[in-house]
């Protein structure tokens, strides 16, 4: 082979091995374009109901069934799918879009997860976002079928008592010294929040029930939640383990109680995480406190639980909604290097 | 160069563009991974509202701003988009789901537009899906506030009832000759209905306000709009014509009145389509009626309206969510073609 012709060889071989590099990897980089083998949206759980107060409108028939109680499940499942399928769970006044692109319009954990191998689920919670809620007895009640104290329990967070409870500042509008949350956007974050339904919804919470088929469904799932949503993942394990390969339960409203049974939370990897600020809140604060003796509870049984509260590990500054703190992508890095260690493959 | 030299550098050729098509068009054909330059989500419109109704529950105050009004929007934009962004806007008692996932599991037009070419926004109307409602005056009803007549009017349209609306037959549970909707899947269907809340939202429709931004954001968009939403990309162009390449009306609830002023729509093509079954119905045979004078004014206005019935063109057995029914990616390629043939690129 002349020196001609090796250069040749070698420039081809190189344009090949790039070619190659970007036609199977290019997901993981954020600027890279994103690789996915499916993509897709379906439901879980639901019912049907009858009802003659369906509406009060001549154009729609007052009689008939409707379904409730399903849950929406959007997900994207990446061409080198390398870790566990990851279920999002919002929180509060919220729907699926919380892990979608951040107020201020970087990637959200839904495509960044996805861009670091891992199967993406994101869910509405039942009655919430496309998840349908049943609105019969509002009619009811304005045709006089029924009684006022009949109306359903659903109320919204306004921006000024919200911004304590996402902790962006010990009141409206006050911020805490080093806020992460990009607060420049936060016309962009009030419309991401949504009516509440949660207690309207009946007992069992269907959306628990719903993520206990899911898991089975997808199988070896890590379930991630989120403030409201932060203990449906511990409800799900009690209601059957199979399908769930590990618990994320991030600033949860609440944990389990520590006194109760620890068995299903023993059989799997526990997570709880904390962001900044929360021994200034009163709300927070006790929540953190019942939360590490939950995970006291689930060692002292045998079980493989963590808490751990951001700032301990030298990440500040982060609000309630740290999936949307502009170091959110830093704290994604941290969760798979914790997932990697501890959730088997 | 020697033989062997040759043979050598033609297979590096080879290989490098058998990767280099790989890398850049396999999201053409439906089984072949999608690649994506970018996807997202964010909101348009939104107003804010002050409300001392916004929660009877002691841990949420009952007193602030939420902000309603806005339009959830998901983008995917494919990495050789060739063609002008679409907006899909879905009709009454559905969100955004409709153009995902098919109910029997089948590739819904979100993805497979893209595939084809075409960034790809998805929209939930306002008050619908992840696009907040005002839930205030069923609290001020609640709490004595107000007057019971003023909960708002809201309605859900039960399975027995859409039926006919859908035409999935002359009325339930009959089922007419050929039909193409996947029946076999209704529950998974019934699943995706929401209440609608469309009664209740404040004139102008915020739905039409944000589309009208939305195209101009975008720019060049097709507004592909259907039943309850058929209407919208009309009003939207009666706002500005700026940044809409084409309106798509798929069985419209109502065409724009043939006897008003047919400016903004003789400025841009503007297909109006149906499907099968339309004379069989009494809901829909008198709007497919207008929808024909309101298309002969456009045209008699110099400008470019089509109206087409699926079975003049020889397809045959489509329901009213012909986006789902089995036949859907046929009707998509149909609709690619004529956009090819009707919107400047």
């Amino acid at each position: 082979m002349n020196e001609s012709t090796l250069k040749t060889n070698l420039f081809t071989i190189a344009a090949a091995l790039i070619l190659c590099a970007c036609a199977t990897q290019p997901s993981s980089s954020i600027g890279s374009p994103l690789i996915l083998a499916k993509q897709g949206s379906f439901f879980v759980g639901g019912r049907d109901v009858q009802s003659d107060s369906l509406s009060l409108l001549s154009a729609y028939s007052s009689s008939g069934t409707v379904t409730v109680d399903q849950v929406y499940v959007r997900y994207q499942v990446p061409v080198e799918a390398k870790r566990a399928p990851i279920v999002f769970i919002h929180g509060c006044c919220l729907t699926g879009k919380t892990w979608e692109t951040t107020p201020d319009g970087r990637m959200g954990w839904d495509e960044y997860f996805l861009r670091r191998g891992y199967p993406v689920y994101v869910v509405d919670q039942a009655w919430r976002g496309r998840s349908a809620s049943n609105i019969a007895a509002i009619n009811q009640v304005k045709s006089g079928k029924a009684p006022i104290d009949q109306l359903p329990t659903v109320f919204a967070a306004g921006h000024e008592p919200a911004w304590a409870i996402f902790r962006f500042g010990p009141e409206y509008p006050k911020v805490f010294p080093g806020m992460k949350f990009p607060l420049e956007a936060q016309t962009e974050f009030w419309k991401q929040m949504v009516p509440d339904w949660l207690n309207s919804l009946p007992a069992p919470n269907p959306t628990v029930t719903a993520l206990s088929t899911l898991a089975q469904q997808v199988g070896g799932a890590v379930l991630v939640s989120h403030s409201q949503s932060g203990i449906y993942p511990f409800l799900t394990a009690a209601i059957d383990t199979k399908g769930i390969a590990g618990i994320v339960s991030i600033e949860p409203g609440a944990c389990p109680a520590a006194t109760g049974d620890m068995t299903p939370y023993a059989k799997m990897p526990v997570l709880v995480l904390f962001g900044d600020y929360v021994d200034l809140s009163t709300r927070w604060a006790p929540r953190l406190k019942a939360c590490r003796e939950f995970v006291a509870a689930v060692s002292h049984a045998g079980g493989k639980a963590e808490l751990v509260v951001l700032p301990d590990i030298g990440i500040h500054g982060n609000s309630h909604m740290l999936m949307q703190d502009t170091n959110s992508l830093e704290i994604a890095d941290w969760l798979i290097a914790w997932m990697d260690r501890a959730i088997s493959k």
